[in-house]
């Protein structure tokens, strides 16, 4: 069975040795999460996480969640395991204190999330939307919603929901048809059928507040046309407390390649009563203050998993015996191909690693830095990044999955060891939230073009400083800074290449966007070897230093040389591909 | 729900238009074949396989097998379609009349074959491993053995196994344990436990035929003191029918990830009643002959998958709506990203399926040529690409299985789709006959260095004929030649790395095998692509022509380019990667 075992010696390594993340805290005025209480906190997750939360990934992916008469049961264990897991304060860590939050870093929440994706991602799922669900009212409810649901949603005594897709509007969402008609009394009333809603229906909360994407009477058609609305479960009794039963009800169930332990529900909404959240007509803008911090959470999903992948083949391949290697080891850890899997997994879950915090420590400083020239490169960073985060970290979770799977031979087919779970729970990441291939488009279309290309211009200075710092620390870590120097070069020519193909043809950019993805994401993890192998110098503990000097240098000759060959597969034209009439491909 | 449409004009393509199969059918004897023969064969078998076989996948994956007091019961319909599968001859296509088959080529019963995995996988595995059984008593048995097992078994009446694995024992065979102890009447006690059977206890067939790895009294320890035993499920009774129950039994089957339509079977051999097959410890040779031929088998199994996530992905693309394209386009194949990913499917299946066909017919080739010098030939070209046909197309399918469900976004999630499946299905195809690593491993330690490395010198120089005829067929295919130059340049230079880095330091080639045999399939891909965009252009159809081309032009230009990467990743010391003790990987 798949076990996890929290990697606090990394984690604390990247907060503090890398990212110097407490000290970023202070100048942002999050002065209370010092390095006694973010490490003392992160210990406590790790022990709830390990010792309640982990053992249902199994039982939960064998049972999966019931459906009968419109009630869903999740897998045994869930609602218990949820109980102490919000009311530990775990899933308020980082709301604001005034709505009933910790008002601890955005990064700690984050932290904490990787550990709960690692541990069981099919769980994490319902106090994850919660938080999406909290953002969004956060951001754009009047003040008797934030009053009504925002205290409730932060602690996760209840919990929340994202209600988008419908079967004929997944990516395109201006095909959304669901309808929301005042009734008079400021309250508005939707009918309509929504899909693929995760956590829409369940055992583990007193109440569920939907989120919902509908069309007012008279609205433009199209995109411009949506609204945002609060639907409870239960309405609200005027103490604030759940009271009659709402129009909205579950009416099926999904079956799925995995996520077994979250629900996946077709809603109905039946003449439901609901509250405009913002302004009408502005629903994609509210959604996406939401959507882009979801993005990141998705990004976490894989971060973790990824490491879940990557512990367990490591702990497999240091205890499997088979035959004698070349260089005389006796466990398969030390056969050259096993190893080079089990680089390529270490190298990727400890350098996405330091992606996924520098994002989540950009999304605090942007928040709460009180210098606005920060605030905006943060932010700018966050822009930037989030594509990356979401679409390559979930990518990888999928690829080490399956590279765990091959680490365990034959054994890693057989579900009770529990490795082939991580293919199929981490599938879905890659497709909700926006498809991978539509991070990518976010990438080309948006992140490079906005303010004349200042986000990739400030990631490329940023790399070029940090390789200008040379060999400062007195390690010479030429063997990564020639191929980085080399594949940034290579980069910035593909963004330069993309950036002028919008003038030209924008299928160009289209049909390289996921190489180019790709690639930037090896750049980016060629930078965070870098600092990592640096500050890994610095640390004084020869055996991380070692470690990590390997590890670097296997991602530096076996992984970042390829992001040169997908530069030069971006700046391809489409013209001649696109030429073939779609029927054609039969 | 996945469905199934035998790609007949593709196939013939392929067989006619650029292998010239029949005519070399016909050099070796096997003039039977004639394309009209042919194409009537395939006809044939794409019917009873659409109408019979493919109805039963989902349901197959839906219900899986059944374990009871020792008997298995396969999914509903699996017996049945059996029965009508092997009774109209396709389980004995290719095997030789004088056993009860119909002596047609081996090129053929792989393209069946190929057929029989798009529609249902796990139902292949059925009279797949029933082949394999047939051919390791054919080349290694007695003349009484090839009397009372092998016409039973090329018609497919009777199903065989290949009982290898042992729990300490699965990529290393040398640590089988199964003892197999002379009865004093020329039969031999089997006792031990072999697990991962493939359809080691069902009710498809009369008999089952074990063909089994174990040990003789006082054999060398290892690899070399293992000998190969024929163990019927029912002993034969003098007229050869089946009798007396044998001592050997499932004692529970496996609940895998996917293949659930096939069973796996732990199998216990309790003093079951065996005939040495060959001379004793000779027992890896006799698997051998077998094992390349079912490595073959393994790699159509993939192609099938690959057809199958190609074909629904491109259906549902052209169905979908989703948004309108930058082409003015409505269905969801109009978009940039969304085509990349449809002509990364077609040009890897198409061009797979070349490999695949150009392997089995010099099989063929090998055994049946007149000319001694013909088959030295073929058979250095089978033994060189089984690696890759093993290994290439299986990572496909899985990859495009993968990419199969991007193209569906959530729905590929559901299982109701059925194609979530086909990355479930073909996960294992990577791991059995051989880890997808081993086969790099075969590649480049033995494939390599064979005959002082006649096998690859012989496939550059059939590689550079065909790029030094030029455009002789009036079509410029130059976005196609000039990358192909390159990158088979890139690999000669890895493969003489490779080559000579035995001397040297064997880390160095077993670190970079798998990066190098994914090259290696690229530069086959692309001279197969080659070879087809002429044979298109010959063809004078324009539709193919023009698809032929742009798919063409997309593998050059988007897939191709990655070989000369990896090339330049193989050619990195493997030294300071190993040097880490395995330990510190934690």
């Amino acid at each position: 069975m798949a076990t996890y075992q929290a990697p606090l010696r990394e984690i604390q390594f990247v907060l503090h040795d890398v990212l110097n993340a407490t000290a970023r805290f202070g100048e942002a005025g999050l002065a209370d999460a010092t390095r006694g209480t973010v490490d003392g906190v992160l210990d406590e997750a790790a022990k709830l996480i390990q010792e309640r939360i982990a053992p249902l990934n199994a039982t939960g992916d064998a049972q999966g969640c019931r459906f009968r008469d419109g009630a869903v049961e999740a897998p045994a264990g869930y609602a218990e395991a949820y109980r102490l897991f919000w009311q530990a304060g775990w899933v308020g860590l980082s709301a604001a204190p005034d709505h009933g939050g910790q008002g601890l870093p955005y990064t700690l929440s984050k932290v904490v999330e990787e550990m709960v994706c690692s541990a069981n991602v099919g769980f994490a799922l319902y106090p994850g939307l919660t938080s999406s669900c909290f953002e969004a009212i956060e951001a754009n409810g009047t003040e008797e919603q934030k009053r009504l649901y925002l205290p409730k949603l932060a602690t996760g005594e209840w919990t929340g929901t994202m209600c988008m897709t419908e079967p004929q509007a997944g990516s395109d969402l201006a095909a959304v048809k669901t309808r929301a008609t005042p009734n008079g009394d400021g309250s508005y009333a939707l009918e309509g059928g929504k899909i693929f809603i995760t956590s829409g229906e369940h055992d583990l909360a007193g109440n569920i507040i939907h989120f919902v994407l509908a069309r007012l009477p008279d609205s433009p058609v199209g995109i411009k046309g949506l609204s945002t609305f609060v639907v409870p479960k239960f309405l609200l009794k005027p103490d604030g407390t759940p009271g009659e039963r709402n129009r909205v009800r579950c009416v099926s169930i999904e079956h799925k390649m995995g996520m077994h332990g979250s629900v996946t529900c077709s809603m109905a909404f039946e003449g439901a009563r609901g509250w405009l959240v913002g302004q009408p007509n502005q629903g994609i803008q509210n959604m996406f203050v939401m959507m882009n911090l979801a993005r990141i959470m998705v990004g976490f999903q894989g971060l973790g998993q990824c490491e879940l992948a990557t512990q367990n083949a490591i702990r497999y391949a240091l205890d499997r015996r088979q035959g004698k290697a070349f260089n005389g080891g006796e466990v398969i850890a030390d056969h050259p191909d096993v190893r080079r899997m089990l680089l390529t997994m270490k190298s990727v879950t400890e350098g996405g690693r330091v992606l996924g915090y520098e994002t989540a420590l950009h999304v605090d400083l942007a928040a709460h830095h009180p210098d606005a020239a920060v605030r905006e490169a943060a932010q700018d960073w966050v822009d930037l990044t989030t594509p990356l985060v979401k679409a390559f970290l979930t990518d990888s979770a999928f690829e080490l999955g399956s590279m765990a799977v091959q680490v365990y031979g034959g054994h890693g087919f057989i579900r009770e060891h529990g490795i082939e779970q991580i293919v199929r729970d981490s599938k879905i990441l890659a497709l909700y939230e926006g498809t991978n291939g539509i991070q990518a488009m976010d990438l080309v279309r948006r992140k490079l073009m906005l303010h004349n290309g200042r986000l990739p211009k400030r990631f490329f200075e940023r790399v070029q400083a940090e390789l200008a710092r040379g060999g400062a620390d007195g390690a010479d870590l030429g063997f990564i800074e020639r191929p980085l120097r080399s594949a940034v070069q290579e980069l910035a020519a593909a963004t330069q290449w993309l950036q002028e193909s919008f003038k030209r043809e924008a299928n160009d950019a289209g049909f390289g966007a996921v190489d180019y993805l790709r690639a930037f994401a090896l750049v980016m993890l060629g930078y965070n070897w870098l600092r990592m192998a640096r500050a890994a110098a610095r640390a004084g503990d020869p055996a991380l230093r070692d470690a990590k000097r390997v590890t670097a240098e296997f991602f530096a000759t076996r992984l970042l040389p390829q992001a040169a060959a997908l530069c030069g597969i971006v700046r391809n034209p489409a013209a001649p591909l696109m030429q073939l009439p779609a029927t054609r491909l039969q």
